[in-house]
């Protein structure tokens, strides 16, 4: 192998998301060599995929190949592959038939959607990950409206819209809050047969309020906010079965034309394949230096790390942690290299923003509370300021001022590769 | 059925490319209400499909829902089906189980791809006509590189980079030199084990010289051009056997990462679907006034039609003509509400040009013909001009300028939904 040439310590990398990328980019200059291993080639900017799904942007808007993020670094390859096993006593990789021997290594594998032991729902209600979850939620919310108006238009009437979003953490809220945007202000001119504003949009949530993860007053001012929207609030409502079409909330079961799911985050399976010392759900119990027990050399960042903040509370599995936790890890490895002592992880928590829709945001830095209008400015630049590549700043800046403007979206294109191919052959229009 | 409470004339209009957004959009203001049926929700500015293939733009770049570019036209609905038959006799046409009758019918439902009775090559060699088709050979494109770069740096060597294009029609042609471009210009970074400059890109044609269609300077210029982009072309090449990987040219059987088709095109099935007259390629053989012969109720426009130009020649399939035609069928449903006959469609040739590689293209004008970066020039003006919507205008805008100075294409993802969606509860980064 190639990398056996080279002396320097070789440090691998599992995942191109936040903690993966910094973690690579923090060992740019340091002694080492470093393989970044990915199933997908690009890294997905998480916090605006719901905009790629709510067609207001493109895939590649929000996403960056990873070897063009880390072109510059002369000392990190990237690989397209899947992880299929560890062999921590031997510090091997094994992707596929492939062996990847490390120094260091450091598991950013991240966190995928939790049915809670429904694995049947995932094909009911999709969750929102990946540049593909969202153009599936993109294609089935705009397919809802498609069908309604081919009803309407033949038939003379369409059965209810109703978009049904079970989770309201911020993704759910988010999700509830663009479909309220793209029905109320965006589509209303382009159909004839229905009224697109008059799509109900449901957001339930098991627990007793909007965002739990957020302080009491901002869940309210959300729920608020929501409620302007348009978009019925149910809290406590818990989910108790899901059919095509059907949301059971206890005895109620309710019609649904589109359902999305935002109510549980499960750790990547990597976790434990990694180690048996997960939690529930499934993430590695790291130490306060956040490696493995036992494995001094074995990092685990971000999402799939339950690193302890005290009084038993973890760290959150939010970007901010994840880039800390990267950039952490990174220096961990340098300090080991140049004979320094480990320190411990500390998350710094500097604020939480959620948008709920156009103009529309609670933001909880500590002491500050705020909502409305200038938590979604705060947001907005936020944002914008973390998105990776000036060019991609550059594009959603004119893709937002564009759709603030005009009340126009610009990516509203329904693209399904299956039916695609099945219809080529046929070869209408 | 809501319409026929309307005493006015229902023109249905069968596709949303060049020729039936024309038709639609000359009809805005008739005393007639229009129905546009497509598979699809989008109109796709055909012509840079190859950008998209190529990772230059997005697919929201170049593609606009059918509904938004028609929405300020009240008398026009769109209908998102499938047609499966006409009823000529009694003025209906079948979308799965719905009739649809009319007073007029437009069928602009275009081309596929023509594999000369070897359907199986299709999935070898994919041809590019759809966003899904230019998502699929992005795809392929990129993996290759990924797969070579992945073999370099772990086995020390990886076999040959073959990229070969069948058919140096314009499509072809501009393949073969945007592959040129992505591997000189834009990844030579990016990698480590590879050398994507190195890629050896193969442009093979049946016929003696390369954009048949256009005249013998054009086509030395054009292939001289492509020569200077390290893009080897063989004429006189004819395909005899495809298999994943290997293209056999007479004896020689030519390794290949990845396979494009371009040299065949076939009209839409439902030209043969709508009446017996039609040419070997699937094309309708129209009156002088596009119509259906017996049905001057039923006209047929763009790729679809074969019109004659005299001497034999049809008019070309091309976005102009496709443009000329749906508009020419509008204004004859008109003229025969008013009372008025028909007249006889002539088609205008305003000029063609083919784009090769950055700064390089030919332009056929008639008398004049020319090369290089003012045809480029000239080819990058028209193609903003023609492109649906401001926005799109804007952006496709900004994107090029941003490529041409900085040499970094901005769409560069691989997504695969199948890959996604099977891997995902396996739950890796």
């Amino acid at each position: 192998m190639i990398e056996q040439k080279d002396n320097r310590p070789h440090v691998v990398i599992i995942g191109g998301g936040f903690a993966g990328i910094n973690a690579a980019k923090a060992l740019a200059k340091a002694p080492v060599r470093v393989t970044v291993v990915d199933r997908k080639n690009h890294h997905t900017f998480q916090p605006l995929l719901y905009q790629v799904a709510l067609a207001v942007l493109s895939p590649a808007e929000i996403a960056s190949p990873i070897r063009t993020v880390l072109r510059k670094a002369g000392n990190i390859q990237v690989l397209l592959g899947e992880v299929t096993g560890f062999d921590l006593e031997n510090k091997n990789v094994k992707i596929g038939t492939l062996d990847l021997p490390y120094d260091y290594l450091v598991v950013a594998a991240g966190a995928t959607h939790a049915y809670f032991g429904h694995p049947e729902w995932e094909q009911i209600a999709p969750g929102l990950k990946t540049l593909e979850d969202a153009t599936e939620i993109r294609r089935r919310v705009l397919l809802a409206f498609e069908t309604a108006e081919r009803e309407g238009l033949t038939q003379g009437q369409h059965p209810p819209l109703n978009f049904v979003v079970i989770g309201a953490g911020p993704t759910g809220v988010e999700l509830a809050g663009a479909i309220s945007d793209i029905s109320r202000h965006y589509m209303e001119k382009d159909f004839r047969a229905i009224d697109p504003a008059g799509a109900r949009i449901l957001l339930l949530e098991g627990g007793p309020r909007v965002l739990p993860a957020f302080p009491d007053d901002l869940s309210a001012s959300a729920e608020k906010q929501l409620t302007e929207l348009g978009v019925e609030v149910r809290t406590c409502a818990m989910v108790t079965n899901l059919e095509p079409g059907w949301v059971t909330v206890g005895d109620e079961r309710i019609p649904a034309s589109v359902i999305l799911w935002s109510a549980g985050v499960a750790a990547s399976a990597l976790g434990r394949m990694l180690t048996g010392q997960t939690d529930r759900a499934g993430r590695v119990l790291v130490e306060s230096d956040l490696t493995v027990p036992g494995h001094p050399e074995v990092f685990v960042a971000g999402d799939l790390a339950a690193a302890k903040m005290g009084e038993g509370k973890f760290v959150p599995g939010v970007a901010p942690s994840a880039i800390q936790m990267g950039k952490f890890a990174a220096r961990q490895i340098t300090r080991s290299i140049e004979g320094q002592l480990r320190e411990e992880f500390h998350y710094r928590d500097k604020g939480t923003l959620a948008t709920i829709g156009r103009s529309k945001a609670v933001a909880d830095l500590g002491r500050l509370h705020f909502s409305g209008y200038f938590a979604w400015l705060a947001w907005l630049f936020v944002h914008l300021l973390f998105l990776i590549g000036f060019r991609n700043r550059f594009m959603v800046m004119s893709e937002w001022a564009w759709d603030y403007i005009t009340y126009n979206h610009s990516a509203r294109l329904i693209t399904d590769p299956i039916a695609g191919e099945s219809a080529k052959s046929k070869g209408t229009s």
